[in-house]
């Protein structure tokens, strides 16, 4: 059996008839619910250049489809102009472990489910309404969460913390000319002090916010940091935070916000719940709108799948209406 | 950057200009001598129906490229006339993390970096005249086991263990075609009676052959047993072997015959060596005629880069020269 390959405007075209957020908010049921097999992340790491490249495999018990995503990041393309991130994803039939699909998304799917978690976050833990969006981050996802937020909320303005204005300057251009308006700083009290949703999207190896800065009535999403290395936040924030969650507390152990916290001793493992039960109900999200919310992304693989498996059934089907 | 995408039937015209024994002895002195980096296997299990996928990757140190390896086993396959392997094997730049090529080889070159395996196993540890080649299992791997030793030996006379008698005439009859001399048997006692190099290639959960019946001047390369549950030699077997190889003793703590040895008791861990290290001349291999001798193949991702990096760079050289 040949397997259908799709590129990466394939992907992009059929996007645009699917609701990613839909579909990973039921991957995070499942997976919540044990309903998926999900083995740890396989992980290649490269020194120089400095680079990494991530597996991620699992399924759902009962679907069609076993999906393996491969996608990398080497953040020194971007000195010789090539994007830093490239990847594809892999479908194969749970029935019989035949190739069926590939798609070549240059590690464009592993953004979108990205961006596609943070707004489900904001959607259960954000307050009720959002006066101003802050971002740390002017990369693709500080872009990607914000645009993936427009369900979410009506809220268009952001405020932007960047390493130098010129790196500010060229987001606020882009996000503007998308309708947003769009403030820079260079410091991390002001978006503490003006935006009651942050999203912190960056490589960082220290936080990025003082914890005497965070004000009541927060959310934070915190999807940056994926290796036990990278950490975004103090963790005296989670110490003070009403309601944790974690997308897949199985991987929060060792990697991410959670596992900074937890390895500082400033919570303990009991406190986090997981995202997927949020979705389903089981668990409360935000109770009022004073609370102090985080959520912790660190990339699950049931992401990948559900995300996949949309794009792949929805090429499919117009593939074969062509023949 | 577009990868280039080969099939199954270049990647089979491409073979014929390559010496794969060659790269996947160099490929097994770089992992012994610790110059690659392979993460532990990934691995997916499947219940109903029974089947498996492994993920396995890596790269060496320097090389231009790292790969990663998918196959998958359905043996209920056949019944529904599929094939029960599929597989691709992914090549990426060490420098960037860049998606360069993709060999949809449908689990071929597993079969090829597997059979290579046994070849070298028989070049260094078989006695240095094989009178008859015993082979259980009549599978893929049977039939290309004993195809690869040609290289190694002159020896065209098999003896082959099935099943039922069925099994072992279509087998007959396809080696016959090859040239083979091909005496059927269904009592493993007569290929430890005849055949001084024995090739196991089954997916038993049984020990195969007794200890008692393995003569002075047998090796044998066990290469069916890649789980923690097959297993298809006596560890009595290996207790009284004078020399036993395995193709990577990391794995070989987890899977295979050497793993089941360790935990009956039979052997220690200090006692097998590495195929790469004999290979390399780093560790002698067979010492004399009369030496029993033991290979235990678990399949190594290091084979899995050598052989896809051969291919590929074959395939691009022609590529380009055709564009």
């Amino acid at each position: 059996m040949k397997p259908l390959i799709f590129d990466l405007d394939q992907i992009k075209n059929s996007l645009k008839n699917l609701d990613p957020i839909k579909s990973i908010e039921e991957g995070f049921i499942a997976y919540s619910e044990g309903r998926t097999v999900i083995p740890p992340v396989g992980e290649l790491l490269f020194k120089n250049p400095p680079g990494d490249a991530h597996i991620k495999y699992g399924y759902i018990h009962g679907d069609e489809y076993y999906v393996v995503k491969i996608a990398s990041g080497f953040y020194e393309n971007v000195k010789h102009g090539i994007p830093p991130g490239d990847g594809l994803m892999l479908l194969f039939l749970q029935r019989t472990g035949q190739l069926t699909g590939i798609l070549l998304d240059e590690g464009y799917l592993t953004n979108v489910r990205t961006a596609a978690a943070g707004a489900i976050a904001a959607k259960y833990m954000a307050p009720g309404k959002i006066n101003r969006i802050g971002v740390f981050g002017t990369g693709v996802q500080g872009q990607m969460q914000v645009q993936y937020l427009t369900k979410i909320t009506p809220c268009r303005h952001i405020m932007i913390w960047g390493q130098d204005i010129d790196e500010c300057s060229r987001y606020k251009e882009k996000m503007e000319n998308l309708g947003y308006s769009v403030t820079p700083t260079l410091d991390p009290e002001e978006i503490a002090e003006n935006c009651n949703l942050i999203i912190t999207a960056t490589p960082s190896t220290k936080p990025l916010l003082k914890s005497e800065n965070i004000r009541p009535g927060t959310h934070i999403t915190a999807m940056g940091s994926d290796t036990p290395e990278k950490n975004e936040l103090d963790p005296l924030i989670l110490g003070k935070a009403d309601l944790i969650a974690g997308d897949s507390l199985e991987q929060c152990r060792t990697r991410g916000e959670i596992f900074k916290a937890v390895s500082t001793g400033e919570i303990s493992m009991k406190q986090p719940v997981e995202l997927g039960n949020i979705v389903s109900g089981t668990i409360p999200g935000r109770l009022s709108d004073d609370q102090i919310t985080i959520a912790d992304l660190t990339g699950v693989a049931i992401q990948d799948i559900q995300i996949s498996v949309a794009v792949f059934n929805d090429l499919k089907s117009k593939d074969k209406g062509e023949v």
